[in-house]
Order: structure tokens, then C-alpha cells, then sequence
């Protein structure tokens, strides 16, 4: 018997009978304090995914964290709060100790064949191999899990800030280390795996956190096993840094250049500029 | 004593004194079925602004429509799952004969002076007094109580689709009619209020309907102020149609190009292509 990849172990829940999952944080996605928040997304998602009531595939997720998740056990309630005829809706809540630290909505549909168009192309790239891996020994254990190759915009960890914004555009290959094939509980966590943008603009990393994400899963279950364990092509950017809130878009590119997935999140961050 | 703008009727809410407040859809606002989903996002978001318990302004708001809102009655629940000392945390679900139509989540948060930086300027366009209104005299009632000044990208309404795909972007001036004085409701609703970009993509409109809609709102509350009746200056755009659900990604500027919101949501739709 192999072994469960990492991911898998991070993001495991097991039914309590009660409606609620039971899952455990991972050192292995550890972040600064608490878990990578793309694990906690990736294991409301897979609440979903494995629910017996689930209907359809992912279509969107808005995951909204209300606390800081604390290394160690916690519960998931999934509520299926309606199921029509093409879309099912659920709401969901992570917590520990009974306090709320996450809460989740989750969108699946059915998928069929319809009119098809992909106005957002892929951006020209360079293939993986020919971009070295960003280097994350030492670093966070979250980092470790990912394969960075950063194509634009590296991040900095400078102690003073650029003199002037920088771009706040980035560009990367990313896979999971090690290799694992892609699923839609994957997809969440990668979702949330671009660096935060105020290491790109102002290239110092301050107090700051994901308030609320929300992916959109545009990949089809045929695309989505199409992709195996290829490296995906991210891009992320902000539109505006205001009174301590900033956004962040993003796009997950896969083979032959198919957007996979898009999203968004707001980040609270303190810098007193 | 002055009449009521027509947008705070169609958003009025009354607490029913068990944690629940009252509200009724609008025909000034009524759309193809059902009011126009902007008016329902906007009466969730004031369920938060005018809650007793509510800390800070709105950040965040993700809307998921479960199922068509009837014109009548609806009730809203508001449950503050989480107040930290920076952000507060809410849970919404709206219900007609106690059937949940919608839920909904929004983040507010504290504002305060920090490291401010907006690399979405907006786009050049002429003045609002240089575009045409776009007429919607005879269209649903909820066009009729906005004005729409389109720049590039008008939709079609067309019996056969477009030979080949359309450009998805479009840009235009929007301002409430008759004029309201901008505050964190309307900009909710605003948000919604492009139109659909399968009328600019196939210039058809077959079945379809919003699932999940996300908007943060970026501006301060001086910002939103100082826009009085001004026209906002509204872009958006999509990135993926496929397998019968499409993307949307919106922005809305104000006066000197400040960036009041950005946006994006996932739609359902049935084109057989």
C-alpha cells in the first residue's frame, strides 16, 4: 500500500455521524502561524466533494476566514442549502473548539456540452523546464509542498520598502512537490498558492491576511484528469491598495493553454505607508 | 416629507423581532423574472449595514443565487459568525415560505490610513455628458432606473447568435435614475448591473442566470461621499465560456479615477453552440 501524498493527508476528513467532517491541520502545509489558507479552502472543497448529497462538479467557492485556524483538530458543516436542477448550493463552516474560523459557500453544477469560448488566452511562457524552481528551503512548509518557478514578478523580503510600488503583476509555474495529479480539491489549495502582493509591490511582508477567496472552477472533470501532474501557468495581479484592504485576480492556466480556474481574494494588511 | 428613492423601497428592510428582518421585491426593479439580482444583493447588504451589531464598513460581499427570488415577500437572517478586531464576519440567507433563494456572506472591516497604491487606473473615456443614453424605454423595469451611457461594447439582442464570438469587453457610465447619491447599498447593486456578456459575446439571450456574484468594495466611506450623483465609470469583461457556465470580472471607478469596486461572478447558461 503506497502511502497518501501529503496533500491528501492535510486535507482528510473523516465523518462524525453528526453531519460534521473531522479533519486535522498538516505540518507539512504549515504556514507563518497555522496552515497554508489554501489547505483549509482545499479541505472545505473536499467537505463537498465527498458529501453523499454532493451533485455536479465545483463550479465556485467563496471561502471567508473569520479567524486564525489554529494547528490541530476541526470540524466542517456542510449544509446543502439547495439543490435545483443544474446548480447545487452548500454552506459550510470550519471550526475549532466550536468558534467559527472559516466559512465557506460552494457552488457545483452539472456540466454539459454547450457554446464555448475562452476570450482570456494564456500568456506567452517560457515551458517549466526552462525556469529554475524559486528556492523555499528554510522557508514556510507550505512553500515546500509547491514547485515555484517564477517566469515575472519575483516576491521580495526586503526589511524596507521598494522606494516606489512595484508591479504588481506575477507569472509562475506551479506543481504540487511531490508530484500528485490534479483534482478539483487541488485546484482550490494552487488557487491560493500566489504569493500575496504586497511582497511584489512594496517587497516587505508586514502584518497580513486573506480575509475572503473566491474561486471559480471553469475546468470540466474531463479537463481537469487531463492534466495529470503537468505544471499549471499562474498569473496574479491587485487593482488597488486602500485603508489597509487589497485585492488580488488570478488565472490557472493547463495543457494547451485552458483556463482552468480564476479567482479573487481581499487581503487585510498593515503598513502604515 | 420627500418620496423615497425608488432603490431604497425596493431595498427597504423591517426586523421582525426574531433576529430576521422583512423585506418585499420591487416592480420598479423587476426583471426578466423576479426582481434584478443587483436589488437582492443590495437588500443582503443592507441586512449588514443597518444590523445593531454591525463593526466597521463593507469590504466583501459574495451573493449565491440558489433559486429564482419570486416577486412578493422575502425575508432576510443576518448572523454575525465572527468579530475580530480588525474585520467582522456575517452569514446571510434570504427565504421566501421559507425556502432559501439566496445566501449570502459579507466582510466589513475597519478602515484606516496605510500604504496606498491603485495600479488599475482607469480607462480614458469621454465624459458622461458625451456618450448617448442607451435606451431601455419598454425593456425591464430595473434598466429603466439606471442610466447606461455605453463607450465600447454594446450588447445585442439578437434572434441568431454572432457568426464568430464578440469581443466580451464593454465599458459605459452608469448613474441611478432618478439621481441617488452613491453609498455602499447602491454600489452593491451597481455592481451587478452589467450586462449579461453573453449579449456581447453571442448578442443572444437564451436562459441564464447569475449563480455566485463577489464584489469588494475598495473606496472609504469619504470616498463614497464625495461621489454624490456623479456617473461611475464601469468595465468588464470574461474569460472562460465553457460547458454551460461563463465568468465575469467588473470594475467601477468614480471621480478622479478612484477604483470604488471590483467584481466578478459566474453565470449559468444554455447555448447549445
Amino acid at each position: 500500500m503506497t502511502e497518501a501524498h501529503p496533500f491528501d493527508r492535510a486535507t482528510a476528513l473523516t465523518p462524525t455521524g453528526d453531519g460534521r467532517s473531522a479533519g486535522a491541520t498538516s505540518h507539512d502545509y504549515a504556514n507563518l502561524a497555522g496552515p497554508f489558507g489554501g489547505a483549509t479552502a482545499a479541505a472545505l472543497l473536499r467537505a463537498v466533494v465527498e458529501h453523499q448529497e454532493r451533485f455536479g462538479d465545483p463550479i465556485a467557492q467563496t471561502v471567508n476566514f473569520c479567524g486564525a485556524v489554529a494547528d490541530g483538530e476541526f470540524a466542517i458543516s456542510a449544509k446543502n442549502e439547495r439543490t435545483g436542477r443544474h446548480t447545487q448550493h452548500w454552506s459550510l463552516a470550519l471550526t475549532q473548539n466550536d468558534e467559527v474560523r472559516a466559512t465557506a459557500s460552494v457552488v457545483c453544477g452539472t456540466r454539459a456540452p454547450a457554446f464555448s469560448y475562452q476570450p482570456e488566452a494564456a500568456p506567452s511562457a517560457p515551458s517549466p523546464e526552462a525556469v529554475p524552481v524559486a528556492p523555499t528551503s528554510g522557508m514556510m512548509n507550505w512553500l515546500q509542498r509547491y514547485e515555484f518557478r517564477f517566469i515575472e514578478g519575483i516576491p521580495s523580503f526586503n526589511k524596507t520598502p521598494h522606494p516606489e510600488p512595484a508591479n504588481s503583476h506575477s507569472l509562475w509555474w506551479v506543481s504540487d512537490l511531490p508530484a500528485r495529479s490534479l483534482d478539483y480539491v487541488s485546484l482550490a489549495a494552487i488557487s491560493d498558492a500566489f504569493f500575496v502582493r504586497m511582497l511584489h509591490v512594496r517587497g516587505t511582508i508586514g502584518p497580513l491576511g486573506t480575509v475572503s477567496l473566491t474561486t471559480y472552477f471553469h475546468a470540466t472533470p474531463e479537463e481537469i484528469a487531463a492534466q495529470g501532474t503537468t505544471p499549471l501557468l499562474g498569473a496574479a495581479h491587485a487593482k488597488r491598495f486602500n485603508g489597509r484592504f487589497h485585492d488580488q485576480h488570478m488565472e490557472l492556466w493547463g495543457k494547451d493553454g485552458v483556463l482552468l480556474a480564476t479567482g479573487t481574494q481581499i487581503v487585510w494588511y498593515k503598513d502604515d505607508g
